[in-house]
């Protein structure tokens, strides 16, 4: 492709968390999170600079800063090579608020912080569909698959379907709702690719069929915000059965959370951070207590998020 | 329970043939077609009577008339005992218009139709999902499973998907459409015991993934009319693979149907009859032809029948 012009030198933006999986929507379902996210500011530099990257925040520490392992300079760098611009040269910092292994995309939140804040850069010049391979080519990075259940609603905002990989293809699910979602990250780790080794690679037909239905009805539950459809539903035949077991003190918690009157307790994403669905905001603190007494039960400390269940995507903050 | 008093002594319902699996929906899902299905009369007789079964319609000599063992008795005779009036005697009169092992539906639209009936007889004292389980017991007699994707449909009308068996619970899909469907039966027989012993009972992850997000992009696509989003959801990932082999010239009718802008080219129920959706009647009356003249070539006479994609359930024609 020809050179695309960028049109400013400085664009922040902020991407937020998400919980993918989403019980029965395994590997295919996620949705943006409201309040916690990672930033992104990327600055133009002189063509005889190097790229670098700068990491602050609370877990800026932990990950690489060399710019062809970083996620965020991984997509920055994808984005620049597509507008035929790969020799510009700049600085990114990120801010990196979410911790990481925690199943809340922390990854995912990072690179798409800085495909928004590139994009900007050049005009917005992609639609956010469009951007969507970048950010995926970085997560291949981070977790060894170019998975888009975290990308896709981090980016887009709100509840997504990824329908297919090949092609790519990701559907926003529309509808109205008041439901809210409690997310709860115990401080301890969980690999993703060790959360991935308990999933069996072969499933029964029972089992396959089930799944199918729930996610089915998971989407009409959705959209006819109908309570009772989604506590039916947000099962998963696939993974959680083994994952489950590796969360510490999990099967006490879910308890304690529909005695509650929460929906599910689920796991977000790989783990180790659990997600319950409710009505109303004083049952969504209740059910934060409960998970995080549940996991101090158990000597963990933990962080829990309050979020109405459809949230922003992310978007720009500031550009010069 | 009490018994419960008959308010009438005669009563006819008719209940729509139905296409079951729908490509992604494997097992769970169903809608009505509109212009063919079964009726059935149920006349009380004197209590020294036996009970009988009369069959009429074109099909209606090649199946059982024994009272214990023809689907649309058993359910029959299932109301009767739910609701204590075991001993109460019968003439039903099945009108057999479906033709058998058609995979439209046949056995369930008898079973059906009874069921509608008596229950007007008891002045309509349970609803029609509460009369469910009695016609799901009929199919075990006529498949050898309690199946509820071909009798839901029948009984609710439109579109539904069949979420969970234990317990039951079935969800009418409620969306606007203005597509069409057309059905084509080949004038051969592809027994369900058959049709499913193809079926693999273990799946790859990959595909139980693929069926769960193809089953989610499918409703989506019912409720926003999204031809494209149908189009890549609806092929099955479990059963159709090994089922298409099956019909005889299956693949050059697909290909032709979308060559003529149909949306899909998928197996009805176990098959042998194939189903398309498309946007209008001129469309869905060449994609008629294509049917006919594709099984023509493979020496097999066919009947098509197009249908808006929600038609009525089984209604009561008449009692006194």
């Amino acid at each position: 492709m020809n050179k695309v012009k960028p049109v400013c030198r400085i664009a922040k933006a902020f991407a937020p968390a998400t919980v993918a999986n989403v019980g029965c929507g395994f590997d295919i379902m996620g949705f943006a999170i409201e309040g916690i996210g990672d930033e992104v500011e990327i600055e133009l530099l002189e063509s005889n600079a190097e790229s670098i990257v700068i990491m602050k925040g609370p877990y800026g520490q932990l990950i690489p800063s060399d710019w062809a392992m970083n996620t965020a300079s991984v997509a920055a760098q994808a984005y620049l090579n597509y507008v035929g611009q790969s020799d510009i040269k700049c600085k990114l910092t990120l801010y990196k608020n979410l911790p990481l292994g925690s199943g809340m995309g922390s990854s995912a939140a990072s690179s798409v912080a800085a495909i928004k804040a590139m994009n900007q850069i050049f005009n917005q010049f992609l639609t956010d569909v469009e951007c969507l391979p970048f950010v995926m080519e970085a997560e291949r990075i981070a977790c060894g698959a170019a998975h888009a259940d975290n990308v896709a609603p981090s980016l887009l905002g709100g509840f997504v379907l990824v329908q297919s990989y090949q092609p790519l293809h990701v559907c926003q699910v529309n509808f109205s709702s008041t439901w809210y979602v409690v997310v709860c990250h115990p401080n301890t780790i969980l690999r993703t690719s060790d959360s991935r080794s308990v999933v069996p690679q072969q499933v029964s037909l029972r089992k396959a069929i089930q799944q199918s239905a729930n996610s089915a009805g998971l989407i009409l539950a959705l959209i006819n915000r109908d309570k009772a459809l989604m506590q039916q539903c947000v099962h998963d035949e696939l993974a959680e059965p083994k994952r489950r077991t590796l969360i510490p003190n999990f099967f006490q918690i879910e308890k304690s959370i529909l005695a509650a009157d929460g929906f599910n307790c689920n796991i977000s994403g790989s783990g180790p951070s659990i997600f319950s669905f409710c009505e109303t905001l004083p049952q969504a603190e209740t059910i934060s207590s409960i998970m995080q007494s549940g996991f101090l039960e158990v000597g963990l400390q933990s962080e829990t998020y309050i979020s109405p269940l459809l949230a922003k995507g992310a978007h720009v903050i500031s550009y010069e």
